[in-house]
């Protein structure tokens, strides 16, 4: 009994649609070169999670193991490309036809996958070395895919929040959703499931109720992300931008405002990436949205990284977001209100409503950070410097601790060389440490047993320091 | 403390769109003093239903008594009319805005309920004592509420079932509707809770899915019905008939196909409506797709409705339906099949898509049945008549006997008289009995205790019979 | 050698798209017989009008004589109507399909003639012996024409004048259309040649420039109107009403301004037509932009009317319209800024933008004037009555004088009786002979040899007279 | 007294719409620069031109003289890029605001004189040394001018001839563009006067009449023609490529046939240009409609360049092109036809229908001929090559002894170095002379006296010859 027996898989050929249609033959030739060669394993993973979505199980891995033999072939021909797909999941398809949407979001894979790579990332028109040609290339990929629209009033909402929370967090999603939308306020998200689909459902229906029938549900992710989690059924404009620094900028730049619902370490990471930018003194002046929410029984997970903020980055950042506490009207109108601002300020400054120039985003914030020992190491985690700065730096503490606790590399690491040597005030460290033991303690992080840092603060001019003993 | 305090209401005037929006100085005036005589109340009831739709409660009587001093008033100006609310729902409202798809609904309530009364009943324009008359009252109404459209392919499903199903039979029918959205057919129902609402809402995010951004969500109500089950927010065209029997006809020749889930009596009631119709030797040749279809767990309600139709109306019947257990791809393929049938038909006899002019539908199916002793009396349940009357008739025996079961009005009519004499076979009175104690086993009649019959067979030629005893 | 020869003819059916396409049995069933019986030969005469619109001749008459074999049959079929043409005009044809334009067209005619003929006029749902009921009448006819759209801002300006004008006169109208259009006003004009014809002209290039492509061009015609002149080409939106004076109502109704050019006998009824509604004293405060304009070499004409006017009327009279000589931009602008009034009173009174309520048109402007002697020694042309009614029995005069000079059944009138006798001012007569002579002077009337009077005024308080001798 | 005095003007700021609305801060800034310096005439001029267009006078270059102190500059703001319009014509503006059309032609006009030039161009993306790395350079000026449109069937009929035709040919080309239009054909010219605007005003009639909304009027100039010729007021899409040489191949890749009306030399030359390509053994079983017609009055006018045509490269020519005179439907159906050809063409071989990419330019047509003594002498006017290669020859020739005959520094040189020498056959150079004299006495070269050749035929192996002596 084959593959094939359990899990219906149809053959074809599709046109794309909505996209790719107008292609010069430079274009397609690269196009279909680089589709089959280094990219193409990428290419495949990430075709297989769109042709899933929606379907039972939400995990594309399993997908890879139940078509085994699905594969995804770009073909030139003078009219242009042809995407022909093998032994594709039948579930994406009704009586043989791939189903519209399905296939809109098929051709965004294989535009930002392939096109983005063979037009942008080797064409050198872009320096990405430099903090602008990150930038410009950001704008680049969101304006091919068709994000960026001149005369679009202000409206579009990025939720982040956790993939896999507990059913009343997404329950709550769904209801701010709803509420966002039944006020004309778009979505944006990570688009997959948990904090990332509820938004949209709820937004789904309350643009029906409204009947508005142009709504934007804009899923924005990268190769990593899609390939782990379908995106989910609603998102009507997908982009996968190369890498996961690219894919925060795009949420900054394109979104008008963030709505941060519960989730896990990634989440509070998140947040301390939003206030390292919004902290910065050259931001000090632009108005941005972000509200942290969730049902009553969030209201200790938000307590408690309100604490740590301001803690570690003094009361004043508290100015820069806003906790609201199980109440779904409140945070709709305090997102239209606060991208009511953001349109007034546009106007002022004759900023661009599409993409947000004005807002800068330092260059260490568009990089990637490894954490090993050396740069964890290197990190300076001591109220001396600009909040900014240290906000920054948090970010990359919590990223690697993270990375040490949990990913199995980072692990490894510390089995090798020890814990991680922090130059950190023990204050700033004990309430990370108090942190990160509440969430093992709400479940949001996959740990069993005791929490046990996996780093160590180093001699400095406050020692002798207390903790953090294991 | 007063009510306001418990439930939130506001106070406001609406101009109507998207209807009512050019009217005549004769039309506003009528509509102004009918709104404010006779109908206010049913007005006022209807018009309450709508506001709260999508409200956690289903019942509107519940409304009445949680806004006992909403009302709502037709103003008169020389532009048109104003709908003025005094106490409604704030759920209806967002930021003191009406939602507009609740505006639409509300327009289409002071449009069926005081226009329709004022222009077609009272303008004798329509002789409602015949059955060309009564037809063509059924599509001057649908026509005036925008429901027949020339140009649209036949696409539109009529889907019937029980308001209080199961939770597994509920998601069996959003299953459905999702496949049939995928092939791009429209929804009708009658815009209650239950089966009425698991169809468009399964059918919404695949015409989503689909990219179909024009598709039809009809609710065909009556008053009775829309004041006592809010119609569900996803109803984009609301249509109210005057009553049940025009509700009937409306789906039967506005409709390419009718599919039945599980139900209680009141569905056991229009399939033998239905098929009272289609057994009609006028027509025999006309094409009508009509599907019985449940979860895996509703295969026996549908066996005993097959077995108890074959057995009263002969073998013969089951041509007329098909009945498809836990397959929603193939319910949805043989609605394809079924409407394209239809679709052939019609253009090969020159006849509208948007209204079923061919069917014949005998005066007595347009009228209401009143189940007192005398009609009861008068059935003839009998298999020495055409099978249309019998079923016709049976039709009638139902809907008696569940008023004597159930209703107020017929059980005190069976306290004070006895139980209703009728005239029938005792394998059919027998077939009836079992099909009627099914239902009650299986919690589909609000009924508690041992199943009771309300009637007694009269002697015939067939007598003596050994039941059906009290 | 037959007619076919000389002018090739196409016979094919129709269905009718965009109206008439929703009908009930029995509206198809009144059609079907109302166009084969006594309005057949009426239907036949304007279908042809319409099928040789914007051929090289414009007299349908001539069409009448080039097509002696065509016809026109409204046939029933279940599924609406269907409209047989026999030995139709080539030229409305393309490569055998009908223009699209010109079947719209076809459509009006049928809708208009035979449609409000059986539902308007038999029907008796409306009192054509009162005012209100006739207002009634022109707001039916306009909404089921779908003139008449909500939502629509004011901005339709009708235009009056000649349809036989000279060539610097047309090139004229053509640039005030422009103008118009450039400014985004729509245009309703009688919908013939000349006048009827320029503006519209104009304002097509106008639209296009300024990418406005929903732009109205309305033709509100009369059944001796059309038979007499084709519709030209441009005309989107054509309603025929019953009778003339519904056809003047329907233009005051629906416009929201009006300019005249220059013209005959005709223009200048219809300038006393206007002038005796806007002198009534219940329209005293309503506003109502009147532009009487025409190129330079028009300027005596416009003095010519001014002063007899002003003479007649008084001075006040000029209040109510301006008179532009020779400049498009200026007309245009004084039509936008009196639409913008028009608007602002609509709002501030709750008035319709789509229909002019407010307006009193009293009931004899309403009926149609016949000029016989008895009719014509009833006027009272003396200003010793309000100036609403001396301008409404001037209207008359003239309409009786132009018949008893031109017209045949006036002038055999004449001849029989002898001159009419008119009880009027000497001056106000001496100053219309003036005027008339001046129309002969410059060819606007189709009269030759010497202006000679065909009305005698009768002894009165101011006699002796000196004039107007025969 | 000034010349605002004279011709009155306005100066004012416009932001883009309709394109150049969602630029990256690069693009924007390369924009201004390049708008403020090399290209800042050109730009001026051009801009000019759209500013002037449908006025009384078509010649710019008065323009320039009536508007000495105009100008145009790009502004960079973050937004995007702002217009800043100084001592503007105010025939371009409606109370103060620009016609729409009008600011789109002027987008056009900075999208391509300076966006091309900086993103084009200097960018080195395009190698305009190879063959196809020009097709690729016109392909992505014409999709950034968005004239590329998947989903759109092919329907664009390219219509050529001269700019300064007589009346009775230019009335001739609006029918011919009329019963085009009627077929729902699209019009794509050189966008000046004479036979580039009689076509698009005849089928504007015709689309109106058809209630085509959405239809194409594609103007394809290049800086020296529309700086010499405003573009007329119907084009609603215009592109200005960078020479003459990328225009005509513009023409031929988005058309999908070409009517050729009467014109002087360069209309002789363009079929010459066409017939090169079309006669290329790689284009043999291209299908390309080409339609030679004119009113009967130019009957000659074909008869002779078909005779110069079959005589120069032979009989088997005139299967490529079609003489229709006087018959504005029999052209209209022979380019239904012929599309539909090419429609199927595309279909069968997978091409595009969009863009011709199969047609075969050799890289000698994509090229400009500079018209000196050394050229003409390298030209090979005999036939013992292939017809492709002497119909390319011959195009050469043509335009040189056009320039020693005309053009000023053609003249010149002709004086200074007295006839060009060709290496040409007698009897084609006999043709030729007679081709050109015959357009001297038509009065289609704008050249007075007697007509006398410039160039002298070099001794080869069929001397001795008897001509062509002055």
């Amino acid at each position: 009994m084959d593959a094939k027996t359990l899990t219906p898989v149809v053959s074809t050929k599709i046109s794309p649609q909505g996209g790719l249609d107008v292609l010069s033959r430079g274009e397609v030739s690269r196009l279909r070169d680089a589709s089959a060669g280094g990219l193409h394993e990428l290419l495949r993973r990430c075709a297989l999670a769109v042709l899933t979505t929606g379907s039972e199980s939400d995990d594309p891995r399993a997908a890879l193991e139940r078509y085994p033999t699905f594969d995804i072939e770009v073909h030139q021909q003078d009219r242009g490309i042809k995407l022909e797909l093998t032994d594709a999941p039948a579930t994406a398809f009704v009586d043989g036809r791939l189903i519209r949407g399905v296939a809109e979001l098929l051709v965004s894979v294989v535009r930002d996958i392939v096109y983005v790579s063979s037009e942008i990332e080797d064409a050198a028109a872009f320096d990405l070395n430099s903090s602008e040609g990150i930038t410009n290339a950001v704008f680049e990929i969101l304006r091919n895919a068709r994000v960026l629209r001149a005369g679009q009033e202000p409206n579009l909402v990025v939720c982040w929040g956790g993939h896999s929370i507990k059913r009343h967090e997404y329950e709550y999603t769904k209801l701010v959703g709803y509420q966002l939308g039944l006020r004309g306020l778009d979505i944006c998200t990570g688009c997959g499931p948990g904090a990332m689909k509820g938004p949209m459902k709820g937004a789904t229906i309350a643009h029906a109720k409204q009947r508005l029938f142009e709504s934007r549900y804009i899923g924005i992710t990268e190769p990593g992300i899609i390939a782990a989690e379908s995106p989910n059924p609603i998102v009507n404009n997908l982009v996968i931008m190369p890498d996961i620094e690219k894919r925060l900028e795009a949420f900054v730049r394109a979104g008008h405002g963030i709505i941060v619902f519960p989730g896990g370490v990634g989440t509070a990471e998140e947040i301390l990436y939003l206030l390292g930018i919004l902290l910065h003194p050259k931001n000090a002046d632009l108005p941005f949205p972000f509200v942290l929410t969730g049902p009553k029984e969030s209201a200790a997970y938000f307590e408690q990284i309100d604490h740590f903020l301001r803690l570690a980055l003094g009361d004043e950042v508290a100015k820069r977001y806003k906790i609201i506490v199980d109440d779904p009207v409140s945070v709709a109108k305090a997102m239209v209100d606060g991208v009511e601002l953001v349109r007034r300020h546009r106007l002022d400054s004759k900023d661009a409503f599409f993409f947000n120039w004005a807002v800068e985003i330092p260059f260490a914030f568009q990089q990637p950070f490894v954490p090993n020992h050396e740069n964890m190491a290197a990190l300076h985690l001591r109220r001396d410097v600009p909040v900014h700065e240290l906000a920054a730096d948090l970010r990359r503490a919590f990223s690697g601790i993270v990375a040490g606790n949990v990913k199995e590399e980072g692990m490894r690491a510390i089995e090798q060389f020890g814990p991680f040597k922090i130059d950190g005030e023990p204050e700033i460290m004990r309430a990370l440490d108090a942190l990160l033991q509440a969430f093992v303690a709400q479940g949001r992080m996959k740990m069993s047993g005791e929490y046990k840092p996996c780093y160590r603060v180093v001699a400095g001019a406050d020692l002798p320091v207390a903790a953090p003993a294991a």
